[in-house]
């Protein structure tokens, strides 16, 4: 039987994703996100469109972290999306790392050219960057605005877009314009500043784990993998499915490198001049994209309740004459749910049941209700988990899903967390030698390995990375900078 | 005295902001911005910093107003930075309308030059345009998403950056880059369309009168003040303290102009393809302006509670000896204020008390609390009004003040509302003939004038309107048609 033939007959395909995870894990990805309705490649060269229920996450996300980032005191407020060409060579490290990926306005109007066309006019004086991350204007601004140890500490965050000139994108985990976070801090110490970034960072560790049921192992890059101009970066790294790790953000210790190049200096309790000691961390769309590697399946989408647009499906399983009664029914439910915070979907489209159902499955809708005339006479719905699927069909009374649903979530919350936890976990490798390491990628094996920060240094480390298209993730805080991951990544 | 005496010696100055709104209104609206810490220029030009004080504001009406336009079915999404300039020309008068102010992107990235400084380089085939308004692109999305008329209405919003280049700013009333939200609907009908974009409209009058306390006038603009492309642009129009108009926001009719450079194309109930009908409706950061233009008087900001991103301020009035029993009192009274949702700001600085009090009333919180030693031994408290200054000065038990408090927000609200109504209604002038008009502007008369339309085409009226720096702001519905509101504007 062909999908389409299998579709007619509203029986079920052996997955609603083509291909499967397995079958091609990049090419999955790309279909998850347009059958669940994500996100779009959109006509601009390495950009793309965040469509409504994508987008959806992203607003929950950042509710949720926006919350978290304004009990430890930090503010929001909003930065120049144009950066001057001078500012970004303020730091020579910093300039080098995002030169060869900038996007430049060098015009300020169109005017008709010889042929007709539009053409740039109004040659700037001075290009400016967009913004690839914003450490430049936000030291300028921190440089006015600190002038004492009493202005200090100064925490700043601004929720926006930014800009790299991706060569080779794919949505949410690299694109040329993304959404993101980017927090900016200022300290009198070493001491606070080193504590606020790790700080930072652990609070990343929560929000992925706690909010988008993403565990991750935290620890410092290497020197090599650090932000340009940072002393160190910290970072969170999750697995993904396919065994490859995704950098979920990233906190930097900047020390006064950013501090002396933007003239972030304040007199000192003993009278003197100093300069700051800076931080700056952030998260952005990506993470979308690490929720999608991390628990979807090949039926699609699986949202964490925590972040989901819709907690509850609601699918009225209808033939013409019971319709507007069991329409009515279903309302009257989803009015209940709402009233208790519960983010309600309510299939009105007049597809056919099979799919309607799929629609919710592919969406990742943690729960889904099924009403028809029967759970209308018996006052009653059924319910299936996405995570567990079918197995987990449950017929109830409707006080009884209205009284236990918030629980359901969590048990959903906690059921994605503790898969992802055990994937994670049984896919770590620790290796004694680069031999060993060699044949363990040699072997196609999926996973990171875990291996002496030492074995970094030996010549045959660089030609293995080579090969397989590795990276030392992360010198993991757990191993007290004794270990180092390792695996292929995103 | 000078003013710097005064301070010192605890007096209240004449005015805490100089030049006073009637001495120099324009540098009076710069130092309100200053002084309550809004927001800054930067040293990109024709760009701000928005600090966090005017951050907040500014969040606090998107959270307001996005719940608004989820609740009528507007789903927010997220749409590329920059715009091919192919797609701009697509509507002529459209690209007209903006080619003289957009910021044009023509390079990819920086790299070393003859002289070693860096220099824009890998130059893009086709330069983009930094967005100044989002038709376009989403158009072009658009096309793809609206296929039958079961797609329809398709209702979009973006909370985003655009940028126009602006020659002459002004802090929040005109920047080269601001913050918006731009809204885009498409129907199946003209009437469809023709009414969502006057219900929009109605939404905006509604919010800048409930949240913001600003009345305002909403009519129809004439064809020469139309949003490029637009069929028809309906407005709402603030009047400011100095009798200038400002235009608040927009909703426009698009008829079929957009859909058919845009392709967004459906097949109708009767099989045949036809062209969508659209609008578009924004209102921008710019209403921070007319907030401050509005409620501010001669000793700074006056916050409307719903917006303000503090209610009250708790100034501690503290001796050495009683600092740490007053704080302690101080907490317990914002930690039972902020049970209840009240958005607090406990002023722990080490200023001397009328400092504190001061920076309170700069920044227009609109209730202060001031407590000491005395307050604290009756377990009471002294709370003044900001709107109505020391003449509201009461004092009250703890109790009674955490029980009527969000009544006291109200009523500030509502004084607010009534009096800028009065103002506005004290400041429109039914005018009968153009020599009226002129000999209005020419006595230096604060406010609008209405005037029959049909003296619009009167050919003195472009002269009076070139002398005086006015136009026509808009037709208002409530005159069906037959009057014109003209006055100065920003």
């Amino acid at each position: 039987m062909t999908a389409q033939a299998q579709k007619a007959s509203g029986k079920k395909p052996k997955t609603a994703i083509t291909p499967t995870r397995e079958e091609d894990f990049p090419e999955w990805y790309q279909q998850v996100i347009k059958a669940a309705d994500l996100a779009e490649n959109s006509p601009v060269r390495g950009c793309m469109i965040i469509k409504p229920y994508g987008y959806a996450i992203w607003e929950n996300m950042q509710r949720i972290f926006d919350d978290m980032i304004k009990d430890m005191g930090v503010q929001n407020a909003y930065f120049p999306l144009l950066i001057p060409l001078s500012f970004m060579t303020r730091e020579a490290e910093h300039v080098e790392g995002f030169a060869k990926e900038c996007a430049v306005v060098t015009h300020h109007r169109l005017e008709e050219g010889p042929d007709g066309d539009l053409i740039p006019a109004g040659k700037l004086d001075e290009p400016f960057v967009i913004r690839p991350t914003s450490e430049m204007i936000i030291g300028d601004a921190m440089s006015r605005w600190v002038q004492s140890y009493r202005d200090l500490p100064m925490k700043l965050n601004q929720w926006c877009n930014v800009m790299r000139w991706e060569m080779r994108t794919r949505m949410f985990l690299r694109t040329s314009e993304f959404l993101w976070q980017e927090g900016h801090n200022a300290f009198e110490t070493e001491d606070e500043a080193r504590e606020d970034s790790m700080k930072m960072l652990r609070t990343y560790v929560d929000f992925a784990k706690n909010d988008l049921a993403i565990p991750t192992i935290p620890g410092e890059k290497t020197a090599d993998e650090r932000f340009p101009g940072a002393v160190a970066t910290y970072t969170f790294e999750a697995m993904m499915q396919d065994g490859k790790a995704l950098q979920s953000g990233t906190s930097h210790f900047m020390g006064q490198n950013f501090s002396k190049s933007c003239g972030i200096d304040f007199q000192g309790r003993d009278g003197q001049e100093h300069h700051a000691y800076t931080t700056s961390w952030g998260i952005s769309t990506r993470l979308i994209g690490s929720l999608i590697m991390t628990h979807a399946d090949d039926d699609g989408m699986i949202m964490p309740p925590r972040v989901a647009p819709y907690h509850v499906a609601i699918i009225p399983v209808v033939r013409d004459e019971s319709t507007t009664a069991v329409m009515a029914y279903c309302e009257k439910l989803a009015s209940r749910l709402k009233e208790q915070g519960i983010r309600v979907h309510l299939d009105t489209s007049d597809e056919r049941t099979p799919n309607k159902m799929w629609g919710a499955i592919k969406k990742g809708i943690p729960v889904r209700v099924e009403i028809g005339q029967r759970e209308m006479d018996e006052n009653s719905l059924t319910h299936v988990r996405r995570d567990l699927g079918r197995d987990s069909k449950t017929t109830c009374s409707v006080d009884d899903f209205v009284n236990t649903v918030a629980g359901l979530l969590d048990q959903v919350q906690d059921n994605l967390l503790a898969r992802a936890q055990t994937f994670l976990d049984s896919h770590i490798f620790d290796i004694k030698s680069l031999d060993e390491m060699k044949d363990f990628y040699a072997a196609n094996s999926l996973g990171f390995v875990r291996i002496d920060t030492q074995l970094l240094e030996d010549s045959q480390f660089e030609q293995i990375k080579k090969d397989f298209a590795l990276t030392p993730r992360c010198i993991p805080f757990a191993d007290e900078g004794q270990k180092v991951i390792v695996g292929k990544s995103y």
